[in-house]
Parts: C-alpha cells; structure tokens; sequence
C-alpha cells in the first residue's frame, strides 16, 4: 500500500513536526485506537497488534499490513523491533514514529516492545476438506480463546468457529494468546447453530465434553472427519450445542469438578492428533 | 478457633461500631491486606482467600480457616455466599462485617462476591509412594502455574512442585486458577534441583518437552514411576532441569512454535493418565 493508498485512511497529522507523532490527540492515533473496540475493528475491517512477534507473524503469512507506530525510545534497546522495522521499511509499509507517551495510548500492554501495526482482520479461505473442526460456544474468557486457536492449529484443526456469546476473535487479548494463530487458520464467527451448521461438512460428527458423559473421549474414532464443542467455564455451552453434539467425558481424579476450557479441548485435541499420526 | 484465639492474632478494631469496619485503615484490615504479599504470606503462614467457591473448597478440605471478613451489602445479593456464611458459623468461624470500601481494598477482584477468608497455608504431607509428580521450572505465569495445578490434581499427580524462579504458588491469581486443588494437592517450594532431587523417589524418571526432542510423548511409558518438568513459556526452564530431565516431543501441525505451558502439561499428563486408566 503507497502512502497515497494510506492517506485515504487516515487524515495527515497536524503535528508541527510531521516526522514524529506527539500529541495522542494525533487524529491517526486516534482512529487507531479505536481498534481497540469490536465494532469499530469489524466496520473497518482492521486490527491493531502490538509487539514484535505478533507483527513478524503477521508478515511472515502475507497478512495486508497497513501502516506501522514505533516508538524510536523503545525501539533503541530492542534489536529484534529494529530488524523488523528494517525487513517492514523493505516491504514499502509507512513506519510511523511516535513519542513514547503516544504509543502507550494506543496499546494495553504493560511493557510495550515500541511497535504496533494496523493491519486488514485476516479472512483466510475455509479448506474444502475439513475433517478436525473446534467449536467455541460461550467461550468469554480472551485467555482461554487465544490459547485454544494456538492449541487448535497446533493439533491440525482445519477452522475454528467462534460460536454463539463467544469472545471477538480479534479482541487484543485473544490475539496475544492465540500467538499468530490468527494468520494461519482458518476462522469464521458464528452468531447462531443454524449458521454454524451450514460451515461443517456432512460427513463431521460434532462432540462435545460433558460431565455426566458415558464415552471417554479417547474411546472416541477421532481418525474420522470431527468437531470438538468447547463451552465457556463460567456458562457452559448454549442450548443449541447439546442438541448438535454428542457428550463426551474426559475422566477425572478427585473431586475435580472441570478442566479449564482451553485444558479440556487440548487435552482432547491432542487426542485426535495422536490416534491420526498412528493411522 | 475461638474468638479470644482470634484475639491473639489480630488487636480489635477501633471503630466505634464494633461490629462492622468501615475504615480501609482498620488493623485488622490493613494485616489482612498484606497478605497479598509474598514475604508477608510465608512470614504468617497464612492465605486471604477471596469468593464462595474458594472459601468453599478449603471448608469441604478442612484446611483451618481463621478468620472471615464480609460486606453484607454485597452479599445480600448472593445465596451462595449467604450459604457459606452460614456454614462457616456453624463452625465457629467468626466472621467480620465491613463495609464495600473496606472489602474492595482487600482484594484485586474486579466485582468481589463479598466474602474473603483468611486460611492456614495448606501443608499436606507428601505421599509416600509416587508415580506422578509434576515440577514447575520457571513458570512465572500465576495463571498458567494455577490451571498447571489443577490439572495435575485431574489426571492422577501425586503432588507438584514449584521449582527455581516460579511464581509463589500462594499468589492470588495461582490461587484462583488452581480452582481448590492448593487444598487437596500436596505442594512443595523448591528453589534448586538439588532440594528437587531429594523430594524424588529413585524410580521416578524425569521428562521435559524439548523442541528438537526426538521420542514423541506418547511413546513413553506412563505407566512407571514418572515426573514431568514444564518449562516457563518465556525463560523455557533452567539449566538444571535439562540435566535431570530425559526430552520428549510433542509433535505440532504448521509453523506452531511452541504451545501454551498449561496446554504442554495437559496433554502430557493426561495421556500418563489415559495408559495408566488402560494399564
């Protein structure tokens, strides 16, 4: 994208200085922080990542990367951001620079590493063929979210579905535990069952953990075309999903009453990787 | 504990009504606050446990609670909590009104249900005989420490241990996503691998996940004495832990670099877990 192309975005910077970006009144600031908010990343289709990893990852699977903030004072100790920026500039992306002040503004980070980057939300085909699917349904919980889309591709999931009152999939949160998942599966939000319904083959069986289930999840065939349902801790899943998928028990020691949600769908994803890599 | 016992740990407090604190500077309240430090937690041997569920499991535990501290305007709102209370009397559990101010400053939760406890540190004697141990090595994550431990509690550990440069296991966030296994685990603070060392029987084998490991986890068998190292997600585990520690693979899909600490010991104990259910 030319600088041109960005200008369309976002409006000029009214700084007296146009190199650095001071004030975090920037009216491009603050369009970017604006994406820290569902609706406006979804109107726009764009996301804000911050840090070095997240952004490599990002270009590594030719996400649109729109434009670059970098904080010069924090990038200086960071050799990593300094060959990023360097492999960003070698890719014509504008590198914007910013005061330290103005950077924090834009991100929730403790310690941001200096480099924050918009980009287009990743909209990746749906594979013709899925044969391992996971279902978030209720899942609320930003952590548990992103550890499961990594958890997910880690296992050879083909998509996720992110299913009815689940968390954004581009919430910061999610991004930052999903580990650049999010560039290099397959995702797809789901506001209902009947949506979730048309996106899964025929031929997938849905399965779902449930406590009073009588089939232990490893007795399962998981060599199968399948989908994993995974429900929120606080709420559990949603009506809908019991009538779509079939219970499942991961047993137990002790009055353990649950696994953590991302715990529980790693535990029966890397089930179904196993019993495949033995097929 | 009586209320004179009580009496002894905490001087009485100078409002002037003395049946509710409605100072965040009352003594009592500003003791119980310090145990949201480290030092002051291990100095007292004593935990502030906040939330029904928490409070809940030490009771069904019988871990020794001292003292109860609740804002009754929020638990008005809230059966369980008005349950707990209940029980906790019948105890002979003194239990401390204060106002919402002054149970807010106790605590780091967002919305607090309004009960809090202070409990004994859970020392449960380690078992004699173990066959699966988990050891925490540089995870400085509380809240993959946490759901680490709930887990091990889940797929059969006999006791876990918190080794170098791990987070205290009685931080708040470890606490809370340990879901009440800190009740019903033992746990061991070890702060080098030569105290590990004496903790483990002979016929233990050490393991660890290691990226360029070449026997695949599931290969080994879980049905022997075993104790599995997970590694922090940022630091990976120290030095010593690769010479006690034989590597194994957990084999990932794609580009995944890693997987998530809690997610790696997971997958990993539960299918020492799923052999020893078929053994």
């Amino acid at each position: 994208m030319s600088d041109n192309s960005l200008a369309l975005w976002f409006p000029q910077p009214p700084t007296k200085d146009p190199t650095v970006i001071t004030s975090t009144d920037n009216p491009q600031i603050k369009e970017a922080r604006k994406l820290q908010r569902r609706r406006q990343r979804h109107k726009s289709q764009s996301l804000l990542l911050e840090g070095v990893r997240l952004i490599r990852d990002a270009l590594q699977s030719n996400a649109h990367i729109d434009t670059i903030f970098f904080a010069p004072d924090l990038v200086q100790a960071n050799s990593g951001a300094q060959n990023l920026l360097a492999a960003l500039m070698q890719h014509s992306i504008p590198c914007q620079p910013c005061t330290i002040e103005v950077f924090k503004s834009l991100t929730e980070t403790q310690t941001p590493q200096g480099v924050a980057a918009i980009t287009a939300l990743p909209t990746l085909p749906l594979p013709n063929e899925a044969t391992l699917v996971l279902i978030l349904d209720q899942v609320r919980d930003p952590g548990n979210a992103g550890t499961l889309l990594r958890t997910a591709e880690a296992a050879g999931a083909n998509f996720v579905i992110f299913g009815p009152d689940t968390v954004d999939p581009f919430n910061d949160k999610v991004v930052r535990a999903g580990m650049g998942a999010h560039f290099r599966l397959p995702l797809r939000i789901c506001t209902d069952w009947s949506q979730i319904a048309t996106l899964l083959p025929p031929s997938v069986t849905c399965y779902m953990a449930q406590a009073d289930a009588k089939r232990v999840y490893d007795a399962i065939d998981w060599t199968a075309p399948a989908a994993l349902v995974i429900g929120g801790e606080a709420a559990g899943a949603s009506r809908d999903a019991y009538l779509h998928a079939a219970p499942l028990a991961i047993p137990m020691h002790g009055p353990v009453e649950s696994l953590n949600a991302a715990v529980a769908g790693a535990v029966i994803l890397f089930e179904a990787s196993r019993q495949r890599r033995y097929a």
